[in-house]
């Protein structure tokens, strides 16, 4: 079937319905401005169509490796098309009888591919990682107040006596969850949650703090001020370009030793600029050290928005996770997700999922008491339905059902496991591993007063980013960043025949270095990374030597 | 030209696209999985199609009149699927060329719609009410802290000098604007805001207060928890369900006298369960009075999720504001609009455009800065882009192209004036009036035990949201409650046939009691209503009778 065929297809089932409804099945709109409107619309599509097709960012070129996003695929664009028509709100089930399904299926897919249990966590799509960073360190810093609440409610109280104000500052996540737990069997979950509200608010127990790595992602510089955290404390990253583990543990400690509530730890999976990957086992390693030695312990929020997807790579069909090559720090990464408290994934990024799809996936779903208001049926002990309602339990409300059909389409289509998804996300990997090699390998060129120049991968890539750096006696920074912005930003009419790129600012040896930065989003990438992107990065170059010699004004 | 024509030269321009591109002309996901996913995607896509083509909810029935959602022009759709081919991204112009010039359209037809001056004012698309009422009071929020930190700062000390306590808890709004400017000029901005977010995260200043009605939305409840914001006072509601301006002022005077910050006072254009309208020139008349009496004022923050679009009513063709009813509240609450400092206004709603569409509508831009890190060129005084980044001033950043790209195909089919969408929105509003009345004058039924039942509308719609009571001796809050949602829950194969009705908890001469609530959101209710409705309602009021009398179980 063609598209054309799809397309007509997915109108003609939105006619019956408009049938069956009783409703004229010309769209609304056709209606009572149907006068003026109607040969406005054919004139505006036009316009708008061509406007797109002509100026659009050329993502599916195969050397389009500027900005992370990628193509959707046609038929997750008809999908979301087809549900769009019926205008779903996944707000409740009532105003999305099929997409709250297909969302609560999706919210499966994506427990399994993090390693939770679907039923025990929990999942949803939401605008993106803003969005669902945001939710996770909200229920995180929510999370802090509890224990405090327990001690002040005089019936809960004895459940933390003894606990030194040091314990209950930074309790294990677990452990505040099996308080909840003990408090809700005494019938007193109410009061400890309006307590913990209170307390909270007027100030009365210490603001939480944000710990994430210097090169984390700008919204959390915006998530820290929305939620009134106190300033991340910007932990310095290591030579991966993951955050420093040994600086982070020094940190937790000595917060820890004051009695400051850490609101979460934010690690990365796919940082934007680089795509490193933290050492989760190593994080989560000291979590479970000052839980064994000194009974305290943090909310783990992984920040996997870019990377998530990934995990897939080393699924098998059965969602079990592969053996792996102990080398790869990558794979043993992602084996560890399980461990984190919360994760942000975006099927917009590496799924292929249409805009707005981003998604927060939950460990254990009753965490999500402490942005609720009392603990409804779907945290009672034992008996728990796998599904639970949006509305209540996310910063959003109302999302988009069209979004989830799209995600849901994408997911059936590819499989999040080594033979679907993974597959794809594998061999984009591998592209970029050879090309990092690749712009090692070029020859150093030689400027016109006989300066070495060259062009170097600045790592060895985790996931699908490179970054590229210029050296030589007469590339400072200053004129490093010229020279890139300059191509990064080089004007071609020739999409197909460009090699797009973006920059980024980067420490190497201690130093902050601009970088010509490519991020690989396109399947068609990996064939041709090593021909065609190889010729155009050798012009590249020497432009450089061109202009490293005379610096335009 | 039809809707298949039009969807054919979609996908043709598409194809061009990818053609100039230098890619396959199919799409993405037809490349290295094609073997096994080319047969799974008709059949995913049928099943699809006919499970939301059988199940969804049927907004277009005419007497579907449950949930806030309507249609989605059929045009507006296609607007929506054209630009998501191309996968634009409205973070960023490089990464949404054409769709980011939309959204400056969309921002400056929102600007006028409200009546901000575009290039003073600032608009934004934003994934819903939720998010842009957040958005907003992240803003007012953090401006609490600005007169705070302009006194600790050496340099901009003198700014403030002689101010009181009470004064610096709650400067007005364009007066800190105004320090902020000054502080610019002095070349401290960007220690002025930092020290205004420290105060903030150390909890050395005073927690904000937000103001908000009892019937107000419960995302209200959401945004003070998520912002760490003092409880909100709750104000009480009066006989026309719109928030109790002497109880609002009694709640103000107090903060202000105890030298408390208000965070933002939040009136409703249109509340969720009842369509009314605050009255808003009494809110800024206790403002103004604040401000020349005591030299304090608030931030005043308008929920016009459901109802700002209802403004265009009153516009003629140049923007401005017809001469009206002084009789009609509401006409005089929208007319008052532009004095409020944010809006929310959900395009999604009213303006029938696809999810997700809500908006910001933002009077003074220089509001922005409250949550940027420092005062970009966008604030220099004098040289003003009317353009503003949406990155770095937005709680999103990321947002789809595509919904900008179908709140502009909306605007421009349906432009925000008496003679467009303001034409629509005045039926539905006369349809309203005219379904209210109806109710009104539906006879009394007598029980068989000779006790009368009748249906009541609770009061005049002020927008297009009905809320139908039932009185009788039998009739207790109990089984009212009982009868209302068995009515509304009413299962009914046939669609078109139905009556479709949500429910609603009311405050009726002190007392709470069950309604049902009808919102219209459908074009072809205005013709439908009083006809078709009118007997489905007599019908509705017979199983009423029987009910009323013989409880089941």
């Amino acid at each position: 079937m063609d598209t054309g065929e799809r397309l007509r297809r997915i109108v003609a089932d939105y006619r019956s319905w408009r049938q069956r409804c009783g409703a004229p099945t010309d769209g609304w709109g056709e209606g009572p401005l149907a006068g003026y409107t109607r040969p406005a619309v054919d004139e505006l599509l036009t316009e708008l169509s061509a406007n797109l097709s002509h100026e659009s960012t050329p993502w599916a070129a195969p050397l389009y490796l500027a900005h992370m996003t990628g193509e959707i695929p046609e038929s997750v664009a008809l999908a979301y098309f087809c549900a769009m028509l019926y205008n779903p709100n996944n707000v409740v089930p009532e105003a999305s009888p099929v997409t709250t399904r297909l969302e609560d299926e999706v919210a499966a897919d994506l427990c399994r591919l993090i390693g939770y249990r679907p039923g025990e966590g929990w999942a949803h799509l939401c605008s993106g990682g803003h969005a669902a960073n945001y939710e996770a360190i909200w229920m995180a810093r929510n999370l802090r107040a509890i224990p405090y609440a327990v001690a002040e409610t005089p019936v809960t109280h004895h459940l933390v006596r003894g606990r030194t104000a040091a314990e209950l500052a930074n309790l294990p996540v677990q452990q505040v969850l099996a308080l909840l737990s003990a408090a809700t069997r005494l019938g007193a979950d109410s009061q400890v949650l309006a307590t913990a509200r209170r307390l909270r608010r007027t100030g009365e127990i210490p603001a939480a703090t944000l710990l994430a790595s210097a090169n984390a992602h700008y919204a959390w510089s915006k998530c820290a001020d929305l939620l009134a955290l106190r300033e991340f404390g910007t932990i310095p990253t290591d030579h991966r370009h993951a955050i420093d583990v040994a600086a982070l543990r020094d940190e937790v400690v000595q917060l820890a030793d004051a009695g400051r509530p850490i609101a979460a730890v934010v690690a990365c999976v796919g940082s934007s600029g680089e795509g490193s990957v933290d050492d989760l086992p190593a994080i989560i390693e000291l979590r479970d050290d000052l839980e064994r030695t000194r009974g305290i312990g943090f909310h783990l929020h992984v920040d996997a928005a870019y990377g998530g997807y990934f995990r897939s790579m080393w699924l098998d069909e059965t969602g079990g996770f592969m053996p792996v090559d102990p080398s790869d720090p990558v794979a043993a990464a992602l084996r560890s997700l399980p461990a984190a408290d919360t994760v942000t994934v975006d099927p917009h990024k590496n799924a292929h999922a249409p805009y707005p799809a981003g998604a927060i996936v939950i460990r254990d779903r009753a965490l999500c008491v402490t942005v609720g208001t009392d603990i409804g049926s779907y945290f009672a002990d034992g008996q728990q339905d796998p599904r639970m309602p949006y509305a209540p339990y996310t910063l959003e409300g109302g999302r988009p059902g069209a979004a989830a059909a799209g995600v849901w389409a994408l997911h059936r289509l590819y499989p999040l496991d080594r033979t679907g998804l993974g597959a794809v996300l594998a061999a984009r990997r591998s592209a970029a591993r050879r090309w990092s090699a690749h712009v090692d390998r070029l020859p150093a060129a030689t400027t016109t007063t006989g300066q070495p120049v060259r062009l170097f991968s600045c790592f060895e890539p985790d996931l699908a980013i490179v970054n590229i750096g210029i050296a030589g006696p007469t590339v400072d920074d200053d004129n490093a960043g010229r020279l890139i912005r300059t191509l990064a930003g080089r004007p071609d009419p020739a999409w197909k025949s460009r090699l797009w790129l973006s920059t980024n600012r980067l420490i190497i040896d201690g130093r902050p270095q601009w970088t010509l930065r490519s991020c690989l989003m396109n399947d068609l990438t990996s064939a041709e990374i090593t021909e065609a992107g190889m010729s155009l990065l050798h012009a590249l170059q020497a432009v450089l030597v061109e202009q490293a010699v005379d610096p335009p004004e």
